[in-house]
């Protein structure tokens, strides 16, 4: 199947259900009606592991154990990785609007690749999936986390018994206005994962294998669910979301300063007030003046440059379990 | 001066000596006839640390402590900094080729750039410079590290004293038709500081700190040639270049295998018979069958990734002081 690879590599084409699937081994076990789970790698073109980690699956199947689950893989925006560049005209991972999902015939090549990637895939699509998992990296050194969007309770589910399984952090994003349109949020169900430090279009084996294992804990936890099986932790550990600092600027609108070496590689670590945050151009040194110590997250990630995000802040909060969550997976998985 | 800068940020314009400096301190105090010292950041656009201190240090003198030499900064490549690309038609740091710099009326950008930069800080140009230090940044592991392109007396000179002083390994370029034409060789003493490991696109604090405390070894050794008291080692040891190797590519010219992760950051150290080097897609290990223990560089850099280099290959080699050396770098600083 290296061969559909090829057809998808032309940057002036765009290729109608360009996905990639093992044709014998996946689509004719993939029921129409069992569950299906949808595995986006390259959503950002730039982001070359996940991509890497599909492309070693379809060659050899026993790489990645699903646990039983009907997994359909797919190369989120295959023009932005043929280019090497996070998008083409917009990110792919901003555009799922409702507003831009109803239009007829939008301009944006990212707009048109999201619709069409719910229109295979959606929970209405031609080979309906239920739950997403969307694979991501970073330049920031957050190592291996989930980021869940909002607090749907299936989602919640899955995160807690990933958690429980290998431990990773769990960023809550919710309540901001000035980033929205994630691609998991139009499953009923979806996490993203990811994982850094690793540069922009670069294959680090060592990013590969942490995907790998993060891939399988998703798996394992679905099919404990869809065998009844699963043992839920009974608490789940999130950073919540509680918005973004930008680099300070100065009136032309330039960063006038960079993160502080002391914080650059300390995702997830406590912001106490007085730590040093920001180096300026002119050598000086900007504290933290807020309190009750935040957790940063996506410290100097260099693709949000652009969107004047230096690094996000957190709250990590314990929530005890919820009986309801549990049963929405289950509801979800058992359809 | 940050309005220099302002100036050259459009990506459309193409400024006639479009060099920052410091107008009051730099160029009264620049003769026309003592040792001036180009620092050159920037000359790959997306390697942003190097231009960070120059606009650091453009805004407090103090920053950089030169031992009064005189340094002059200048972007390399603004239009590809302002477009936060490596280049715009190609790559700048290949195009000083002989050639090219005799062509009339060069199409591509980066030429016209290479042909400005000496027209006016060449060595017969309008603000001729003798000694050149050109600022990059790699995704590589390579840490704080010097370039010297061939076996010109001077530069080994000059790398030596650096050595001594902070202990910087020195990768020697030499005799490979492959990649030529880089900035340094068309002035009469050069060197390339290269300090990784750093993502493309981004400012790192620590990077920034690392090529500080490079460019004030330079400038330190020069001043020292300069007042007659160069305290020069007994020897110079250098990983002279032996070549380079590429991924493992399919029938179509597409990598099948990504640096195995054992080597991933292991640059400098040596690469043994039976040593994992690269991990196929397909899940096999290939090892290296070399002989002679090379030491690689650049392991998997991502801006070689076009130029089909997955790394290069070095032989560690500890050279006693030639006499001439120190000769050849005194005659030209007195000059």
């Amino acid at each position: 199947m290296r061969a559909v690879a090829t057809t998808i590599g032309g940057i002036d084409m765009f290729v109608p259900f360009a996905f990639i699937f093992r044709q014998a081994e996946l689509f004719d076990a993939a029921s129409m009606t069992g569950l299906q789970v949808l595995l986006v790698a390259g959503t950002h073109g730039n982001e070359s592991n996940g991509p890497w980690l599909v492309d070693q699956w379809l060659l050899d199947p026993a790489l990645l154990q699903t646990h039983g689950v009907t997994v359909l893989p797919v190369i989120g925006n295959p023009e932005a990785r043929a280019a090497e560049r996070r998008y083409l005209d917009r990110d792919l991972n901003r555009s799922f609007l409702p507003e831009l999902m109803a239009e007829a015939s939008p301009p944006d090549r990212e707009v048109r690749r999201a619709q069409q990637l719910l229109s295979v895939f959606g929970p209405e699509g031609l080979k309906p999936c239920q739950i997403v998992i969307d694979l991501h990296s970073t330049t920031s050194s957050m190592g291996s986390s989930l980021v869940v969007y909002g607090r749907r309770p299936a989602d919640l589910a899955l995160a807690a018994l990933i958690q429980a399984r290998l431990g990773l952090p769990v960023y809550l994003y919710e309540a901001d206005q000035a980033q929205q349109g994630f691609l998991v949020e139009h499953w009923p169900c979806g996490l993203v994962v990811e994982i850094g430090p690793v540069p922009q279009s670069l294959v680090d084996a060592r990013i590969v294998a942490q995907t790998l294992l993060a891939v399988e804990g998703c798996c394992e936890a679905i099919a404990q669910v869809q065998a009844g099986s699963a043992l839920y932790p009974d608490r789940l550990v999130v950073h919540r979301h509680l918005g973004s600092l930008d680099l300070p600027r100065d009136a032309a609108g330039r960063p006038a300063a960079c993160v502080h070496q002391n914080r650059q590689g300390r995702d997830w670590q406590p912001l106490r007030h007085g730590d040093p945050l920001f180096q300026s151009l002119d050598g000086g040194v900007l504290c933290f003046e807020g309190a009750d110590s935040p957790r940063p997250v996506f410290i100097n990630e260099a693709a949000y440059a652009e969107k004047h995000i230096a690094m996000s802040l957190t709250k990590r909060e314990v929530w005890p379990l919820a009986v309801e969550w549990a049963g929405a997976l289950s509801c979800l998985v058992s359809q």
